[in-house]
């Protein structure tokens, strides 16, 4: 595959001013470069511009490196922030599980037969009952126990496991155990977790049980980045389903079943496809 | 009309035991009544029973009156609780606004049109704003300003009209103003409130600043009966509209107002069809 | 286990009539019958009605035969149909596949967890690619490839398979086949297929390219059975998805993947807890 | 208000290619616009790229003439179709309605309380029924009668009343009566029509009668533009809401109601925001 038919995706942010467009634009052209798709926002309150532009060159002498070397003015004259991805380069993702596997199987799934595009170095769990379905897609499967004693030493593991794995995007597909702020930290923007309420609405322990006490006619399932603060995190993605008096707080997790699978489905994909950007404890999320 | 050619609901309700459908359909029978619609849910926890019947007699010499008291034993023996309405009868509703029209105008529409029976014998805001929609409709609008100083005095003049008006149901179409407990305790069960978020989430004033500010994907509306503590009645209906990041608050806004005209709408109509019971804290709601 | 921890489902049905939920609901009564959860409907139509109980008895002695014998002055008089199913009873699904394993590998996930409880005694394709997925399962893969020349003999394969698998349901999860008029007779009300479109809409081959090219703003999935005459048999559920203009054909056909594995699942859920009965060319589905 | 606080639309679309979006964004730098959203799409399949812009001005001197003007060498060098909007101006609409009141009175509250910016000088219907909600919002009502024999004599007069209403937009809010293809021709693009079904399904006459009939589980809306051939117009928007087998004819169109008047709000409003191109017999719809 020679340059010209790799695609690429560039994301571009700085704060809002007139010309922005104009110039990043004006770099792509200069270099022969097609625009496939591209969407753009300006936040009023914040004043910061955010763009993500999908591009194929179109002579077959491009050269990355030049390319992203030519954004050096506009990196020093609009404090703009650039990355450029190779559309097709598949990211490293961990999973980390508990003993629940529908988010597991619905990732594994779309893992394998590439409807999300990633490359799956590992699974983590606190339990041994998934290892199964890991081998079964061939992943190493590392089981670490984590109790309020070996909490320390436990996150000590995982990270060098996540390390070696070189792992860029972590999802807790139902982990049900808070990572530390050093953890949440370091991949700041790259942890995914699904909180399985419609949030801010049964923040923390069992939102079914609590959905179901309080009656309410919608349940919900959110995808958001970890930070420190438990469940405050930004948002990336929300979907409901409706319930009804005669639904049983069992017939709620089944149906939340189906629900968190999408909602994590989505924003990983999202994630992955370079469309999220953090803005403050919002996101900005360029969909399809 | 012949008796014959009327419509009834029999609304029940009784500790949940072996024999009740039975014995409730028996009855309806030996008079000769033809169910044409019937919904039944005994609730698990609370061990109560709920049925709600559209019928319709086929005799000519049906007796309304004698119907009910054969219920004696039943209510005696199975601890019943049996009410019977006259499918067209209209109940008295009065409506309570402050400056806000959407919801106002979407049910004078309704009520206009007959797509939702109610009589409206009064309009009740706390501003002078919407009179002229009053007007129009023919409703007397009763202007009751509210202040910290005079709250106690409104809410008796509230009273008197409600009274006046044979109130037997109160909307509150984004009244704005919190009703004190004695008022909410006099009409239990029977004042529908529609606030503009997905309830338990954001809760409280201003709610489409503090979701703009939290960054949320879904938006809503709750329809809930008032009661003493604020935002915790038994929930009615919610529904939910999609938003994004490029989405003002301006944009919430106006998003929410179909939503809550829909959701407000939606249950004023199971409530004045008798679809709804108070199941404690939560309700039972024979949707159709 | 007693007979009385056991739970039942009584499914009726038969021409509407004064009396009919009383005579049902007399009879449960009479042997001390728990009715757990009810559902009834009476087409003004058809004039047929519809009633589903699921019941529990609370004698030890309880006796199914006697039960159900004593139904017959029932059936000769009202001529009603009675079905009685033991709730934990696993009923004989076949799936029959293509080579296209979203909806199968769904169904599996929701086989192995127990999120559909079912027995699966054989999976038939017209191609070989989807054996691995079978054989983790440890479900026997039927490879039987479809020809004009030898559907016949193919057909009568199936047929045999479906016999010594005492198929009770047949579901085609994107089988891609057409079944000759004879099968469909022959389980008729029993195999359910998905259509990736929201029916009437696109009939026929390649849903999603003509949903593309006309420009349709929601994409959708039904599940229906299937009879004698193509995409035109009873529809038991139908759900949409969002999607716009820069939605290619590609990611279309993803959107609908997650469609089409829920319509289904949801579809042979509501199917196999006995929640749907056949009304002519439409169905009665009470769901939950 | 000086030229400087001005908010304006930029409607651009033209054969894809390399340094358009540079091309557009860089002259509205060159004349010191600050860009407030843009959203942009080039169609791979027939190769036309479309773009929207909204911006503002920032020097007071900004001329708009000039500045329409210097777009001369693109629209000559790439073939450029360029449309200025001021974001405030508004459109004059028309609407035309049969009896059916529910999507003329959903229009004329968006009117009425400027929810949807629009002067509407002249209402059109074949009946007389509706005048009286004109003549509330002071909207002259034009009787119009068609008949097989006077339809060419009454479109004639449709006509004539919007020249002289300088109609730029028409929406058929339930007209029921076929433009002929000479008017829908002259209005290309600018006829709005909502049509009480999912399209594709159930073209033509009577659409909930036979979903009904066919037993479908969702109905829906179609907001369209109106061409030639019937119901086969390019389409700008579409919802749905769930039905079930309880279900009369007279509750879907009860159902139907609200999802046609959301349907068709929001499709106005993204036309008369200049969201709406038309690509061919499909829209491309920058929505917000």
């Amino acid at each position: 595959m020679s340059q010209k038919d790799k695609h690429y995706i560039l994301n571009v942010s700085c704060p809002d001013q007139i010309g922005v467009v104009s110039a990043v634009t004006g770099h792509l052209a200069g270099h022969a470069c097609f625009v496939e798709e591209s969407s753009d926002y300006g936040d009023p309150q914040t004043n910061r511009f955010f763009m993500r532009i999908r591009f194929r060159p179109t002579l077959a002498g491009f050269d990355a490196d030049a390319f992203m070397d030519g954004f050096a003015p506009l990196r020093t004259r609009l404090g703009m922030q650039v990355d450029l991805f190779e559309r097709t380069a598949k990211r490293r993702v961990v999973l980390m599980v508990s003993k629940l596997d529908h988010c597991l199987n619905d990732l594994l799934f779309r893992y394998r037969t590439g409807d999300i595009r990633m490359k799956i170095p590992a699974i983590i769990s606190n339990h041994p009952d998934l290892r199964q379905l890991a081998d079964w897609h061939d992943i190493p499967y590392h089981h670490i126990p984590v109790t309020p004693a070996t909490k320390a030493e436990a996150e000590a593991r995982i990270d060098a496991i996540l390390e070696e794995a070189q792992a860029d995007t972590i999802v807790l597909a139902r982990y049900m155990q808070i990572l530390s702020a050093g953890l949440a930290g370091k991949y700041h923007g790259r942890i995914i977790n699904i909180h399985h309420s419609f949030l801010p609405g049964f923040k923390g322990a069992r939102p079914y049980h609590r959905a179901h006490e309080r009656g309410v006619k919608l349940i919900g399932a959110t995808a958001h980045y970890v930070t420190a603060d438990l469940d405050e995190g930004p948002i990336i993605e929300q979907q409901v389903e409706r319930v009804e008096h005669f639904n049983s707080v069992n017939d709620m997790i089944a149906v939340g079943r189906d629900v968190e699978c999408l909602t994590l489905a989505r924003a990983l994909r999202y994630h992955l496809e370079h469309r999220v950007f953090l803005n403050g404890n919002k996101t900005v999320v360029f969909r399809r």
